[in-house]
């Protein structure tokens, strides 16, 4: 089995404006859907970030790819590595955190040749991640303070304006009502830490039995972080990135018990030892997009269970290859035993032929293969790709978003 | 594909008296070969240690697989956890390391497991692992002080006494003679330091290119070993264990240039946090058969790339499976850049139907599958375990070994 072609189709699909420390979404967000050909008729698939930096990476690495053993995960690494010796990172230089083109481009490889694997031998991706130890996947509601959408080009809104604690609450129930959410992760950073606080709280007292989460993204300095961890004392499962940076995390640390989750500053395998030296956090988030494929995000889940630390799962605004991705990843990830993050309630679009699948409880039950078990719906790919020619977005930037609603807005984290 | 029975049968294969700071190898080693077959018709093979605690427990554990998937290897692992939840280690307390039973278990049916997956889609395990970085794997020759053999019951000497510096180099000119070796380890911790350096230095002088080790097994205290370390200055590649412990690993670690490697202190997964934040050791002996299987091998070169440590292989005495095994890890595992330890070279058995490979200027070419590329050799096997069944040796004990040789031998380490 050799690749024989790689087709790379950058689409944008409708967003609202989700608001974080970094700005806000824009209307649209981009993803690049990959399609991996084999000489044995196979169609190997793959779904990852559509920004510049990843699409330019994606394509020019697929002219090197093209014999490729799908099994040979390191050739396919020497070849990217070759292909794009100075890729640098995904992100502009201010970004909170960064990931290396080449892990990104390996990673989004990596799983289309999985995918052809489990294909090929009839296997469900999660088999080939040494099985599933787990077939319901459950997933956290993600709750966002949200303007309303001024430009209904590209799509409408979902929920209109939410920026009070009250609207929060009203959010989170509609959530929990589709979805059967039974736990929830506020995007903070956004609000007066008081009236983030005042949010969890309520949000507490209506959901008296779901694990909550905030993730304010290194918005508090390490003295507002401390005096929010005391009010929401026994409230939170875990609080996410509150400060900005390993050093600050591990100041905070220090000084709590409340766990601290992170997708900012332990994003490569070679900053655990520095966190588990630090102590800085007590739980990785994994991302099957940029911790080196879903094998690196099964290595991660063993390397945390090796350090004593907890293992949650990272997202981005994605679609179902990577939701069904993410599914065979937090199967075989026994120690993943948070409900994962996802986006996926923002967006009401899909591009596989089973469509959007239905969340019981907040969990989908993990595809049964063979491979990542969805197919292309190329009608839908084509549509969304349409619509990336239409949005002229090609590269994503919350902040210069932000201006369009907020005109005097300026960037700065920490913020409090 | 499903299993449906295993067959573990012991062997005992006759070796010869070499010396290490244990005291000495019995006049046999004892082996166990596992059989491992499906509904599909397909059987996996594997070697693991043939000592009591392992043979009880992969006995003990074989009657729990069956219906296992080969490819839920996380099944596996519970499977075993749960019908052996007190084994403890597969060593006496006083060992200078020990090795989980479930992980010595757990390694020993993987390596089946994985067997039999490659043979089931025709593929190299290597290509289970991720794929080769290499085809062809460099070993080096294991040098041991060692005492003629008293006791030729079981099977013939291999160069009678070998118990002066110039003896040693007499063994190594065989070795490299016969074996093509580009690097030789000595097992060192048997004679006096001063002898023991004194070989090195010759070795040095005889074999100017080959890269050199010595391994004394924790027999040296930290200056003693400061001490060798300076005299041994340029001369060797790295040392192993030279010191007894994590912290007296790391104290000399502190005063010396030389890389430190081990197979003793380091040989979980847990350990490797310590050993980053003491700086004790920098390089890390691999070894499928407690690593937790090939998988586990390969992780550890994963975790020993992002720790920013080396990799190298460690081996006990084994035949042809286990040597397959170590050809496709090492092939599959790109940062290990050292020269294989193996002590195949100190038996004459083989239990492989290709029979016993030529080395090539140390070299073996990883077998092309499919699976681990080799097949049992039945009769071979019987005779083996006719031996095993004859030498009524049950459990390694170097050590009382040793009192044959050497009636007044007390076992200290560190001794000098
Ligand atoms: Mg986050
Ligand atoms: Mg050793």
């Amino acid at each position: 089995m050799r690749i024989t072609e790689i087709t790379i189709t950058p689409i944008a699909v409708p967003d609202v404006p989700l608001a974080n420390t970094k700005g806000v979404h824009q209307s649209v967000f981009l993803r690049s859907v990959i399609e991996m050909r084999t000489d044995t008729g196979l169609v190997g698939l793959s779904e990852s970030y559509g920004a510049k930096r990843t699409l330019d990476g994606l394509r020019a690495a697929a002219l090197a790819l093209e014999g490729l053993d799908p099994y040979d995960l390191r050739d396919l690494r020497r070849r990217i590595e070759t292909t794009l010796p100075d890729a640098g990172g995904i992100n502009a230089p201010t970004a909170l955190a960064d990931h290396q083109v080449v892990d990104v481009v390996y990673s989004a490889f990596e799983l289309a040749c999985m995918d052809l694997r489990g294909k090929e031998v009839g296997r469900p991706l999660y088999d080939l991640l040494g099985g599933a130890v787990r077939k319901q996947i459950g997933f956290g509601g993600y709750l966002f303070f949200k303007f309303a959408k001024q430009d209904l080009t590209f799509g409408p809104d979902i929920m209109g304006e939410v920026m009070t604690p009250d609207a929060m609450v009203a959010q989170a129930r509609e959530f929990v009502g589709a979805y059967g959410f039974q736990s929830l992760k506020l995007k903070g950073g956004v609000l007066e830490p008081d009236a983030e606080v005042e949010t969890m709280l309520k949000l507490r007292e209506v959901f008296p039995h779901h694990a909550l989460r905030i993730d304010p993204m290194g918005a508090w300095t390490v003295p507002t972080a401390k005096k929010i961890v005391d009010q929401l004392d026994g409230v939170l499962e875990y609080l996410e990135d509150p400060c900005r940076g390993m050093d600050a995390m591990a100041e905070l640390s220090a000084q709590i018990d409340m766990p601290l989750a992170t997708n900012l500053v332990v994003v490569e395998f070679e900053q655990i030892f520095e966190a588990v030296r630090k102590n800085a956090v007590q739980i990785i988030l994994s991302d099957h997009h940029y911790w080196r494929g879903p094998t690196g995000a099964i290595q991660l889940g063993e390397v945390c269970r090796a350090a004593g630390l907890g293992v949650s799962m990272h997202s981005n605004s994605h679609l179902g290859i990577s939701l069904a991705a993410m599914c065979h990843v937090a199967a075989a990830t026994p120690n993943l035993t948070y409900d994962c993050d996802t986006h996926y309630p923002w967006s009401t679009k899909e591009i596989v032929t089973s469509g959007r699948p239905v969340f019981e409880n907040g969990m989908l039950r993990v595809p049964e293969g063979p491979g990542l078990g969805v197919e292309l719906d190329h009608e839908a790919v084509a549509d969304l790709h349409d619509l990336y020619n239409q949005a002229m977005v090609r590269d994503r930037d919350d902040t210069d978003e932000m201006l369009k609603y907020v005109p005097d807005y300026v960037r700065k984290v920490p913020r409090w």
